[in-house]
């Protein structure tokens, strides 16, 4: 359990975002999930543009979404990716989401939830840059 | 009037988003309103990053929001922003911002409200980027 | 003659460059030359990525290039792209190179030469983003 | 040693060339000083942009440069940064630039130095996006 929410469902909502995503251009469909810190889900899937690089990753737009809708605090994102028909492998975010959850999220606390795996925001990223304090977060 | 909403609803809700931007780098807020084919607004502000080139912008946003909800056409979006105490002008889109709304709006249709004045996309960004037809959306 | 350098040539320095570009994901390479304020010419060529979003354009690799180079000054820049094999067209900037052009060059003055056309920057990008003035370059 | 040069002349680079940085935004120089796989450095500054999202790091700037030089492999990357007057400390690259060298590097063998410390890429991106492989470098 993520506190209210089983993972298998949180995982299973990043799954489902994951079949709108709009990705004519590489075909590969990434889907997340943000629980966030007043229990509410915030999904959202990669949204690529003909200059890839303008295109924005799934766990971002959650992200957006969650802060757009007055979040401050959260708890855990799951994430999945493929192409239509290929086994589920993990997907772990990028470099770039991982950034932008280092802005918001606490850690050694925040947790990313894979396909076959899970670790805090601290194992993904454990020298991160932030203004405040550059000297890494573990 | 844009369409049912009046352009003048627009601004002012493109004016409240901006009050909750996540803008500790510059103290720049911008707030944007989003109005898509169904007839719903999408809002959206900027959300700042330690690391700028993470930022992402206030349309940017409130296009993210409509796409996750569903929508895929566009009508217009009302942009502002400034500084807390600073007398209104017209903040036009960021080029990258340009670069998103080219992968999803008609150029000649799609219409951009400031606080000042108003124009179609095609009026903004003349000769668009995209990979199906590079030679300009005018 | 874009100054000392006949157009042409920037085009060819332009065309020579996108066939060391790395685009392994969408195949379309693209070639930036960017005459200086000095009269050297900088090139570039796109660097995609994984992460599409962590993708960077011809041009403004070119503009790198000549900032860390000590330039300050810019006069012109050419650009080519496409899918190797096929027909030339008009490979206008995207804008987020338009948003970087706009932070260190007169717009009116700053030339983008494309295969068949050619404008001052002030055609690409009427109303620009800036922090200083928000209204609008033309 | 970092091969033919020494890790504090690496350092040494970096600090020069952050003196060079654009960054009228937030005041904070960042330097970097790439040694490519031919023994060749290539430094970098960050350059920021009104639209921060157009921002580019100190990092990825030696990388676009090394690369525009023809170098395709990398060895070790010097990276220094903090506001005039201050003391330095370690400035950990950002999560875009550690996607852009998970393109181009050996997580396990390329070497990143900071101010006090040093490891692999490895030790940074313990479990990196790329489309071969999805299931992390370590």
């Amino acid at each position: 359990m993520t506190h209210e929410i089983p993972e298998s469902d949180l995982l299973r909502m990043a799954r489902d975002a994951a079949r709108d995503a709009y990705a004519p251009y590489s075909g590969f469909r990434v889907g997340a999930a943000l629980l966030a810190g007043s229990g509410k889900v915030y999904t959202g899937f990669n949204v690529e543009n003909a200059s890839y690089g303008a295109t924005c990753c799934a766990e971002r737009i959650a992200f957006y979404r969650a802060l757009a809708a007055g979040e401050r605090t959260f708890r855990a994102i799951a994430v999945t990716g493929g192409r239509p028909g290929e086994t589920e492998t993990d997907c772990p975010p990028c470099g770039i989401c991982l950034q932008v959850m280092r802005e918001f999220c606490d850690p050694g606390q925040f947790l990313i939830l894979l396909a076959s795996r899970k670790a805090p925001l601290a194992a993904f990223l454990p020298f991160g840059f932030s203004l405040d304090d550059s000297t890494g977060s573990v």
